[in-house]
């Protein structure tokens, strides 16, 4: 059975960082499969990145999947969580909370088993030097046991979950993350806005702040006609809002954070 | 042996939407190798895509190619067509036809089979949820005929074919693309310029609209001095226009679709 | 035992460039690996390229590389350089030179045998149909002897070694690279330093021309609190210099290239 190991980092793509992390795996794990999940999370946004992971994990087989963005440096415990067939492993900043707690963690492990580190570990390349090799050798045999001392799962930092409130035929949530394409995820569940009776077809009051909006609520953001701004269900099952053809994050000036409530209109 | 799995998007590298894809083809077909041909195409831009797939796809072992460039969202319908050793899978816009045209298209199918789907599937993500799924069961033993109804292929969408016209002892054709170094490529095969007498070492006449440039016509853009404009036929077999070492688009404001005509200078 | 093959370009990621050079190989020799070191180098920088190739090296197993940022088109000769079980592949303009030094060149050829290249060969597209295809060559049985004629090691050329001198209790060197967050790095090896005495924890004076900064020593640029300037060993075994959540290259005006001196603070 061909192993997956599953790569996210803010390291850039105008280096040789993430090559480096596939050579250290390739080199104890020679059959193992590399995905590139995303290696342009904006530099020391565990945010971000958290919500990536999250997002992605549906998709990707079981496998080991390694999240480096560490604005602390190397202070940060290492760690890895296994968690429904997965093995998540980064450092213990929050990076790895949300897609560990949806995919059910079930036990971590601290990282101090140098062994099976590349030596010496530099202070600033954790990825290449401790979470690599340490994947790597997870898919050559190597037990979870063998990594370090268990650390009880409430120890763990977690990032605080993005608001999403359900009250007085509302709901309320923040902008999670902003594509390519300008398109704005909220932290807002399709489910919590279907209970609320909103079906593809009606039209949405979107409040930023004062401002109040009226946005039609469509199966796809291609629904409407180029340049006219649109509510959908996303890919990840959350509400987005988009310009079709155009960028919403823009028209709409919401940065990721920004607080948003949903109504039915009248 | 190994089957080949080739993607191209305008997903951005900036999201987990390219790894999903991934992840769902190693889950079907974990011994498939996926090739990433770009997914920097411009968002939306259907033509862009068909030319860079074209110009790929020669160089590529046989196998499935994915063109996911879809800015009518989901509206298009999902097709497969066969072609010399080939299946490309992607929205029936005209983003497949020119490299299936190049192969030589035997065979279209409608996707409708939603047995090889991811369900449900996402209406605005049909590359991870219809496209990449098909492609990898079609390397684990589905075949052609299971993906659903067989189209005739004039029913296809096609692109406009670029114009490139010989005519009075002229070439004219318009630019098709620009690179990353600013070189313009044209719409001009190589071979009707060598038809009209043009070899490396002469001196070419561009007319963009009513003025008039001489540009000497080389093997390689390094054969002229940095900073100077020069044509020549490029590793696509289409003739180029770069400035070595620097950026013939910006040099000349030629945007693609722009129209060309050549001559040898008198 | 599986082949790898790694790559390094300026081709860009906007193109289908890297991918024929990908098909091309699995082409030949579908069981290889490919593990892209970098194609975002900037465009025609022999230097950087050189850099980031000596760096990354050493995390790669053993394999052929290829590496092409070739200013002058095709007019250098292609050649290969085996050194320390790597085969490295390149144009002859310097850009393997320090890792092929690095891992103690013991024998260089020049790409002559056809036979093994992709024809027609475009002039300015040597990756996809000299250097992929001789690479893939390598690792189905072809032996570097079938490549060409040897070519005296002294006869490669090779680009300057980066000044790094001691001298007088200071070390000179100049801005090797600068990186995606910003992070400076010096052509200053971290031994030099420490045999000037210089330990985590103490204060190093850096001269930059006629000006004169007192910057932290640290383990990792996350010891200083965010905004402040922090030097430090970094993953390459090089001394850097960076902001703690900011730009350093910004911050020094310190473009690639510029002279810098370190010393104890008195």
């Amino acid at each position: 059975m061909t192993s997956v190991i599953s790569l996210l980092t803010d390291y850039g793509l105008e280096d040789g960082y993430v090559a480096a992390c596939h050579g250290v795996i390739l080199s104890i794990s020679p059959e193992s499969r590399i995905i590139d999940v995303c290696h342009l999370v904006p530099s020391g946004d565990v945010r971000r990145a958290a919500a990536i992971l999250a997002q992605t994990i549906p998709h990707l087989p079981a496998g080991m999947h390694v999240a480096v963005v560490d604005p602390g440096g190397g202070s940060r415990r290492p760690v890895a969580i296994k968690a429904g067939g997965h093995v998540f492993l980064g450092p213990d900043n929050g990076v790895l909370s949300w897609a560990a707690h949806s995919c059910g963690a079930e036990a971590a492990y601290e990282l101090t088993n140098e062994e099976l580190f590349r030596r010496p570990v530099s202070p600033t390349f954790h990825g290449r030097d401790i979470f690599a090799p340490v994947a790597a050798h997870l898919t050559v045999g190597r037990g979870l046991a063998e990594l370090g001392p268990e650390i009880p799962l409430e120890r763990l930092v977690s990032l605080p979950t993005p608001t999403s409130l359900v009250h007085e035929g509302m709901v309320e949530g923040e902008v999670l993350s902003v594509d390519r394409h300008g398109n704005t995820q909220l932290s807002v569940d399709a489910g919590d806005l279907a209970a609320l009776g909103v079906r593809p077809g009606i039209t949405l009051v979107i409040w930023l702040g004062r401002r109040q909006i009226s946005v039609p609520f469509r199966e796809t953001f291609a629904a409407v006609p180029p340049g006219d701004l649109v509510a959908f269900a996303d890919s990840a099952g959350l509400i987005a809002l988009a310009v079709n053809a155009g960028d919403a994050s823009q028209r709409l000036g919401l940065p990721p954070g920004a607080r948003v409530r949903l109504s039915l209109a009248p």
